[in-house]
This record gives structure tokens, C-alpha cells and sequence, in this order.
């Protein structure tokens, strides 16, 4: 059987938004018996608003006859839950996870040996500023893009079984390199959070009133400093998983805006070069427009 | 009379986006019997659609008649076609313009002398990434942001009968100093703008795919680089006019960033503290919640 359809057993260990929204997505199309929350948080409100089945503090318990083991804990905690999860498991028992960041995470599961090949790590690029399983939605992965990426040790059966259960819940897959994936994603949100955070401090050191400031802004500026509205707990944990891509990258963008910089200065052909450069470039990043 | 409205001649120079846009707003709401562009490039098609009832390339004439003048041209334009309107004009014909930047254009008025008086430098932060009266909107300056920045030597009389005109098109008055005022939007627009450009400009030097970039890409993404798509000779303008602020801004912001990536390699509390105060300072530019 190459389908996860019809699990048994779907074990979620952290009931945050990620987890919550996984939970709901797979009761919603049926794809689990019995859904059963890990957290150390007591959960009895997310069985009664039908999140999951039941919820315990045992990992272990949790997983023993779990057809899918979904981590959505923070990444250094889940270094520590796949080792619980595979050492607790058999061959039937499928891991994945949801993780921000991949490559620290797979250095973990490459020295958990052979039992690390039924672990198939993801990350989906959904989500929001809001956390918690209580803005959980059963359609958050509907359209999303998940990135998956296997090593090389990972059984290629559990790869095709844990991407189907991402299709089944709406994803578009993305395979890549655990490590190219910590590039992509420094290079298209870590970087461009940090560049966010950095322009709202910026401004917020101006010595202008903020509240002078905040009736000033137009839709540009806001659209320009959203992300920057990011849980700090996520982010902190983001930094520290993919640390050197973003340093890295945030200091080449440093020296590109001292470049810019310059160019303004000197008002030549450079700075229109630049202009015209990153308007098309921009530009392409738009999605095409729907089709009625 | 300390009204505009019933204007009997408006004349606009430039029939861009926004001289489209106040021209076409103007006729909604009744404020003038007649509209006249002032343009180079032949405007038949504009007079056919509705937005002006004459065009001229002749600038003295249109203004000799007019009640108000609105200047819509580049800046550097803008400065040549003041001199021109207020040797064509008298006391009864007030000036007003829509620049984005207004320093350079309060120096070139302060060497004017006393006719100058008449001159009430106004900014409409209204616009889009279109450009060209054909996406002109007779709603586009309703709930907008307009800048007065009149100078000292204004006449206290001609300002309170500009404000009167753009409060007729629904606008909200923000007075300041010229100077003040290209500080202010170096600090909520052309520095974000470049930043925003810097960092589509670094994404497109990492060598990805930029295809693959753009399959990859998430509204985060999109949102803070929305911006980079401006017309290049829009912005090009405003960056000569506004040099020195924006690109003092854009160093700060580079040491800025520089410190991030040195607390990002850290990891300590700097970082979380940096994270904190941003996504505060950045919720606190939302718009409040819509009453129903």
C-alpha cells in the first residue's frame, strides 16, 4: 500500500497552529481513525472543540501503534521526540514533521542510524502571526507548498507514503537537499524578515513619535514591514536553527544598500540600473492572474 | 471668499496618474467650470474621455485665466513651469503641485520672491505603480494623505484656499516644513523602497533560479518587496530630489542590519530583545479595526 489514506493512528506531538491545523485537516478528509494529541499543556478543550480524539503527556503510549507521527513541537525538542518516537516504534510507523528550519534536523536523524529512514522531514509554508491550535484551520494546506527533504538513507516507500499524506491535505511538494532548503528559505523569508524587523527599528530610533509615524504610513510601508509582526518565540528559534544563511545573507544585503547608497549619490546610470532591474525582477515574483 | 469651490479655470501641467486623478476629481464634485491640461504629448483622448475639457501646450495662456494651477510634471519641471506660471499670472491665480519630494522645489520658489506667495506646495501620497491618466480615479485622494509644506513667506490666505481644494477631493491635511516633510518620507518611503529594491536585487544575485525563486516565493515575500515594482522614472526623480536623506537612511539601516547578523551568529539576548521591540513597534502601524 502506497496510500496513508485510512491511518489508523495519527499521532501529533505539539498542539500548536501548524499541529492543530493538521489534525483538523486530516479528521476533515478522513484520512485518520483517531487522532491523538502529545503535549505537556493539558488539552482537554481542544477534544471538546473536536481538534483531536484524546490528548496525553506520553509520547511513547502515543506513538507505539501510530500509522504517522507528525512532530510540530519546536525543533530542538523534536531532536529529542524523533529519537523517543523511533526507539519507541516499529517499521510500520511513519514519521514527519513541520519544521522551519531542516538542516540541524537532519544531522540529528542521521545519527539515529537506519530506524531514521522512516522519518521524512517537511516543512509546510503555511501558517500566520497567529499561533495556537485555537486559529487552527482544516484548509490552511490547501494550495500551500510543503518542502520535503528526505536523505539519502530515507526509504524511498516512506517518502512516496508521507508525500501522499501531504497531498491528501491540499500541499503542492517541493523536494530538495535538507541543507539547500535552509538557503531557499534564509534566502526568501529568514532574510527578508530580519531585513523587515531591521527597517521598523531603524525608524523606531529616528526620534520621531511613533504614533506621528503610524498615521504617516501608507499600504507601501505596511505591506514593506508585516512580516516583521512574527511571533518572537518562532523567530528566535528560526535564527538559531539557520543561523549562518542568515547572517550571511543579511550582511550581503547590508553591502548592497551601502552600494545603493552610493549610487544615489552619485545619481548615474548605476542607480537606474538597479531600478530597472529590481522592478522586472519583482515583478515576476507576482502570480499570474486567475482565470475566471 | 476663502473657498475654492467654483473654480472658473483649473489648469493642470502633466496629465500623469495624479493631474488625471485631480482633474477627474474635481469635475465629480463640481469644483471647476472648466479644466485645461497643459501637456506636450497631444491629449485628444483624454479630452474625448472625460477627464479635461481643453489641452494646450502652452503654458502662459492656460494659466492667464485660471483660479488654480496645478502642477503635475516631474520636479524639475515643476520648477521651470512655476517661474513661467506666476510671471504669466496675478494675485488672483494660486499654485499648487503634487511632487513627491519638496525641498529642491522650496529652494526654487524662495528665489522667486514675493510671488511665490501664491505658490502652497502640496504632496498627495495617492498612486499606485500605475502610471498615466488612463488609471486616473476621481476617488483616488479620499482618505488619502496630502502634505501642505507652505513656507514662510507663504500667503496664510492662499494656503487656507489650496487646503480647501484638496479637503474637497476628501483629503486628509498634514501641514509641515518642506524640509521636515522629505525627511519624513525618506523615512516611510524611499528608504523602504530601496530596501525593498536591495533585497529583490540581492535575491536575483544568489543564483537560483529566478523561476524557481518565484514558484517558491509566499505572500511574506511578496508583501515586503511589493513596493520594488514603482516606475523606475518616478524613482529616479525622487531620488535625485531626495539624495542625501535617503541614502544617509539607507547606511543606517545596512549598520542595522550588519548588527542583527552579528546577534543572529550571538544568539543571545540582543536578538530576542531586537524581535520583541519590532513586532511591537510594527503592530502599532496597523490601522485599527473597521467599525461596522
Amino acid at each position: 500500500m502506497s496510500s496513508l489514506h485510512g491511518i489508523e493512528t495519527l499521532a501529533i506531538a505539539g498542539l500548536g497552529l501548524l499541529g492543530g491545523s493538521v489534525a483538523l485537516a486530516a479528521r476533515e478528509r478522513g484520512l485518520a481513525r483517531r487522532i491523538v494529541a502529545v503535549t505537556r499543556r493539558p488539552a482537554d478543550d481542544a477534544v471538546e472543540a473536536g481538534i483531536v480524539d484524546e490528548w496525553t503527556e506520553d509520547l511513547a503510549a502515543a506513538v507505539r501503534t501510530a500509522g504517522l507521527v507528525i512532530l510540530g513541537t519546536p525543533v530542538e525538542v523534536m531532536k529529542r521526540q524523533l529519537a523517543e518516537v523511533l526507539s519507541a516504534t516499529g517499521p510500520e510507523t511513519l514519521v514527519t514533521d513541520v519544521g522551519s528550519t531542516k538542516d540541524t534536523l537532519a544531522q540529528a536523524a542521521s545519527a539515529l542510524g537506519t530506524a531514521a529512514g522512516r522519518y521524512v522531514p517537511a516543512h509546510p509554508m503555511a501558517g500566520s502571526h497567529l499561533t495556537g491550535w485555537r486559529h487552527a484551520r482544516g484548509d490552511l494546506f490547501e494550495d500551500s507548498l510543503v518542502y520535503l527533504t528526505p536523505a539519502e538513507a530515507t526509504d524511498p516507500e516512506a517518502v512516496e507514503r508521507v508525500a501522499s499524506f501531504w497531498e491528501a491535505l491540499g500541499a503542492r511538494l517541493v523536494y530538495t537537499s535538507a541543507r539547500r532548503h535552509d538557503r531557499l528559505v534564509a534566502l526568501l523569508s529568514h532574510v527578508p524578515h530580519m531585513a523587515a524587523a531591521g527597517l521598523v527599528d531603524w525608524l523606531g530610533a529616528s526620534g520621531e513619535d511613533p504614533h506621528f509615524l503610524g498615521q504617516l504610513a501608507g499600504p507601501g510601508f505596511r505591506d514593506t514591514t508585516r512580516v516583521a509582526m512574527g511571533s518572537t518565540p518562532m523567530w528566535r528559534e528560526i535564527l538559531a536553527q539557520n543561523a549562518a544563511n542568515t547572517s550571511a545573507g543579511l550582511r550581503e544585503l547590508a553591502a548592497r544598500l551601502q552600494a545603493i547608497a552610493h549610487s544615489i549619490d552619485e545619481g548615474g546610470p548605476e542607480l537606474e540600473a538597479l531600478l530597472e532591474r529590481a522592478s522586472a525582477a519583482r515583478a515576476a515574483f507576482e502570480p499570474p492572474p486567475q482565470q475566471d
